[in-house]
């Protein structure tokens, strides 16, 4: 059993992918931690409260950040046109939502949580790396009581998403992330060498909601906006980059790695960029040496990623 | 018939290019410029002097630049334990030799040459890029007076040699590259995706010597400190970065290409690599905007490479 923490950006891949922990009988999702990302801080705030009534999902939510850790970093704005307005695809969402959020800020959450289970805790961030830096400036000694940590997020050996070379989840918040990275917990990195390449099609989405209860039918309605904005990418149908975060706690087995350290470019035109020191490969002295080895996913399983979601969706 | 400036920092793999461009049948080498990079401007220009005297080159040699186009640029140590300390892989090499320099600097030479021969030069440089970036800031309009400008340096989809995303030459003047590649001018980029796959072995190159006649055993005589040095990455053998840029001259259908605005990071931890951005690939507005396309070689049939090389170095 996977006891998990999800910091997720809701978000139409996040949705996936917590539908998908919720559940997938090997975790056990002890709480959600909300960060801004794909929409503002209240927004995915909010989205992930309505998908936690809508689900009837009992982990608590508590909201995360809506800056970045350096506040002198310029503000992004929000990628309406991935996400929609709202954050999920444009859907109608109420504008509050009527449950409770945990009282602390989710850098708190992770911190008490992560002591009360020592050794025990996934956290799996799948937007800006922000609650996680947070929480380890807030308490240093958690890198060594967390279990592991799998973040979607960076790409190494293909291009970006929002540059070149960088990825939206790093390039939101780059300093953040080098922090995460290159503290001495365990990092497992999926990033978009894995998820640009695992995909789900518009029909074969629908067919599991055909299938599916109102949950899946949920997730189909709020992923159309997301699917329709892959068109210059994907042959109708959407990356599942949260998703593959996920599927990697439970089956690991489906992606193929390669260890090194890790550092985020901050600044410059290469802004956010994630950089891998292969373990092994000869360099003169420089930025990566003396950092903790991360564990980089270079490829995937796709097809078998995609079948095991739906058939997790699908328990009801 | 390709008329050719050199612009090199010979170094080992410089050597066989240059012996190369000397011997193959469709290439006019009408000039030889000198950077600093494998070894000092001293070294480097002396080495190319030599190499002309020893394989009886009629092209004059012009001494370029000792140093960054940024002059607040900290010095790199030069890699005397990839070409000797003499840059020509410790073999004897005479302090001084009596063969008469170009008088004018390598960028003036430059300039005066491509003036001379409107559309008809190829800029192969395989070096830092110094040399040729001082020629287009005396001359902004040499570059639409060139035919091409082939270069061997950085690297796209594949590590860096000197950083985990940065190539040498690149490294050794960023901002100078950075001018290279933006310029209005056809560049074609040889880096590591091509050149670290591009090995010929110890054996090869001793059999072509026995083979040869005399520049052929010089060659391999130089060679050898620097097969020495590639132990760590090729089985018993050398990349030979610097002549797959020169085959690209003659034989370009041996090479994969991919084409977009192609630019240098300055500054950080990624100092000093070059990134592409593919022509068709949709990103926010950023640094790639309004620059020409480049070409950059991704892929190449090296064992083809290999066997022109050969064939040409026994070229008497
Ligand atoms: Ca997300
Ligand atoms: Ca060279």
């Amino acid at each position: 059993m996977h006891k998990v923490i999800y910091d997720t950006d809701p978000g139409v891949d996040d949705a996936m992918a917590l539908l998908f922990l919720h559940r997938h009988p090997d975790v056990d999702l002890i709480g959600i931690t909300t960060v801004f990302g794909n929409a503002s801080i209240e927004a995915t705030t909010r989205n992930a409260l309505f998908l936690k009534r809508e689900w009837n999902i009992s982990a608590p939510v508590a909201k995360g950040t809506g800056t970045t850790i350096d506040p002198s970093r310029k503000e992004i704005d929000w990628p309406t046109f991935v996400h929609g307005d709202n954050g999920l695809g444009n859907i109608d969402v109420p504008e509050m939502v009527d449950v409770p959020l945990d009282p602390r800020p989710a850098y708190r959450f992770i911190v008490d949580t992560v002591r009360a289970n020592p050794g025990e805790v996934t956290l799996v961030a799948v937007g800006r790396m922000t609650n996680l830096a947070l929480a380890l400036k807030e308490d240093p000694e958690i890198a060594k009581l967390v279990k592991a940590v799998v973040i979607m997020g960076g790409n190494f050996y293909v291009p970006g998403n929002v540059s070149p070379v960088a990825e939206a989840n790093i390039h939101g918040d780059p300093e953040a992330a080098d922090i995460v990275l290159t503290a001495p917990w365990k990092v497992v990195v999926i990033g978009l060498d894995v998820t640009a390449v695992t995909t789900m099609s518009r029909r074969y989405l629908a067919a599991a909601a055909a299938e599916g209860d109102k949950a899946v039918k949920l997730l189909n309605d709020l992923s159309q906006f997301y699917i329709d904005f892959y068109a210059h990418a994907v042959d109708d149908g959407m990356m599942v980059h949260d998703s593959c975060a996920c599927v990697y706690v439970v089956a690991p087995e489906l992606f193929s790695t390669i260890t090194g350290s890790v550092r985020v470019v901050c600044g410059g035109i290469a802004d956010g960029q994630t950089i891998v020191k292969p373990d092994g490969r000869r360099f003169p002295p420089g930025d990566w040496d003396g950092l903790p080895s991360q564990i980089v996913c270079t490829g995937v399983e796709s097809q078998k990623v995609i079948g095991l979601l739906r058939e997790t969706l699908l328990r009801a």
